[in-house]
């Protein structure tokens, strides 16, 4: 049992340090299902395209499209199944960019293939560390529908002290959070 | 009725030519209730601090707190019902950023304002032009939760040439679709 776990609560598969450079692993797949993007659409993003197939096929989608937001909801409950809820999954801070790169049409099977891009730790909470990843969803056809680079934020394995944490040198991007 | 429209239909409010830059819009409000809060996250996202008001309060969120992608999906629907669902809209390529900046707790009454940054004709398909937004969710302290800056496609109240289109230099950012 780790030193960060509560007692009795189960070991956890993926703390920060287990996110290293290059790591990459893909889930699903998830089948893109006529009555759930009609389901999501209605709920969130009603648009003629994601409710209705000839609005879809009159569209530049050419056939009735998932809402972007559903593919990245799609996709997040894949990462989740994936490792997120066997990880010490603390938020994410927000995105650097999302792509929708191709059309998400009802019949679909969706991948989602995480890749770690880096991390650090988090100069300002000492048990707490940082992951760079890119998200891709891939469709039936090999083709990447979207990315999604971002940060998140994990309970790190062995927390640091914070003057170390404070001697990094973050990188680029500097998440709010 | 614009040269644009199939007989018949309604007239749109908002074509492209109408998001002029500067023009801001506030939407809503919209109550972050515990039933859709939890709801959506057993769909799409399904981690402790979303789903378990305990688990919530012992997480950075501090409170049973949406999903980051239900506050997106929260604000898609404000903007649908605010200004979209009236528009010429032919979807998003992506977008540049998206910041979760706080915590999004049940009970919170959340607001969107959209932005007008900038448009430019698109250089491929002179039926469309492109509008720079930035689109920020707003709770009841006034604060804003969550920013997104993004590109979307509108068809034009009147189209141009495809050669006077091509003569338009893109700045910045050129969407994929």
């Amino acid at each position: 049992m780790s030193e960060n776990q509560t007692p009795g609560a189960p070991e956890l598969r993926w703390y920060w340090e287990d996110f290293t450079t290059g790591l990459s692993m893909t889930f699903g797949p998830k089948t893109v299902a006529r009555e759930e993007v009609m389901g999501f659409a209605r709920e969130f993003d009603p648009q003629p395209f994601h409710l209705d197939e000839e609005a879809g096929k009159a569209s530049l989608f050419g056939g009735l499209a998932a809402s972007g937001w559903h593919t990245a909801g799609m996709v997040m409950r894949m990462m989740c199944d994936g490792y997120i809820l066997d990880s010490s999954s603390l938020g994410s801070p927000g995105l650097e960019s999302l792509k929708w790169l191709k059309p998400v049409l009802v019949g679909d099977e969706l991948r989602a293939r995480m890749t770690v891009l880096g991390s650090r730790p988090m100069k300002s909470k000492p048990h707490v560390g940082l992951v760079h990843h890119l998200w891709e969803a891939i469709n039936q056809h090999d083709e990447v529908v979207m990315t999604i680079e971002s940060w998140a934020m994990f309970r790190r394995r062995h927390p640091g002290a914070l003057a170390a944490a404070q001697e990094s040198t973050p990188q680029g991007h500097t998440p709010g959070l």
